[in-house]
């Protein structure tokens, strides 16, 4: 019997020891193109530069995987953050542990997020990779492109899977 | 009487002089989350350390302008690149010159992308400000946060006005 994870809301607030939220609401304004242009300012900062990496942008493409969805591992890039912002107005899940070298699994947390609110995760964040609630939804990714390796997984003890039903 | 400017296609190959066009169409694909995610890799990429200047992500709304609109100025980040990337399937335009110092007014071009087409201009290409043709239209936009003066602009002679009528 895998025990459920339940959904929470995202907000800024609950996610800033992970990150970034990407969105409007509550961001800083500025009137630009003679007032043509509403620029919402530095809503994520990219942090790739450690180990002389730069920021690339990425389209993902992620089909959903079958519901009820068993958190198994979580993953981290220890030389950049990876920003996400959805393409379409649509729900999506963002999953995400604490840990240094490995996350402690009862520490996971799922945000469900609107499909105006994208997230950057910070640099060593332990997240899973993207869960979607539509059979295919896109995102524009803003990570790291440089020498060394970026990615590092972690799989939980079966006694430690949690079971996400959206 | 203020000449008309041709509105063409946006490919990558007509784009090279000016930066990147993101899109997936062509791109390099790589499967990753177990089979789950498709990540169209590196359609491009931030040009933003001169002068010690980061990666910041922003959101900008941009409301039509009247048309016809006459291009009167452009303007260029001499320090940095520019991204956007429509966060709605509409399509909008890209207007771009050539030159150093100032933009030739003889070199503009209109450029017609889709909705499921960005550009990344490159760092001091000189282009208008966002055009958009319905009411409202959102961009993610990734470009450089830094000290230093990144934004330069420069008017026409009314004589080299062009007319852009979607």
């Amino acid at each position: 019997m895998i025990r459920p994870l339940r959904l929470e809301p995202l907000t800024r607030e609950v996610f800033a020891p992970y990150g970034e939220v990407i969105e409007t609401f509550g961001a800083e304004r500025r009137m630009i193109n003679e007032g043509t242009t509403e620029r919402f300012h530095a809503l994520a900062h990219a942090d790739v530069s450690a180990g002389g990496g730069t920021a690339i942008l990425s389209i993902f493409q992620a089909s959903r995987r079958r519901f009820p969805v068993a958190v198994r591992m979580l993953e981290q890039h220890p030389l950049g953050s990876q920003a996400f912002y959805p393409l379409s107005d649509d729900e999506w899940l963002v999953v995400v542990g604490e840990g240094n070298d490995t996350p402690d699994p009862a520490t996971l947390r799922c945000f469900r997020a609107t499909g105006r609110q994208g997230v950057n995760y910070a640099r060593g964040t332990w997240h899973h990779p993207v869960l979607v609630l539509q059979p295919q939804q896109c995102f524009l990714v803003v990570d790291r492109e440089g020498p060394g390796s970026n990615l590092s997984e972690r799989f939980f003890d079966p006694a430690d899977h949690r079971l996400i039903s959206p």
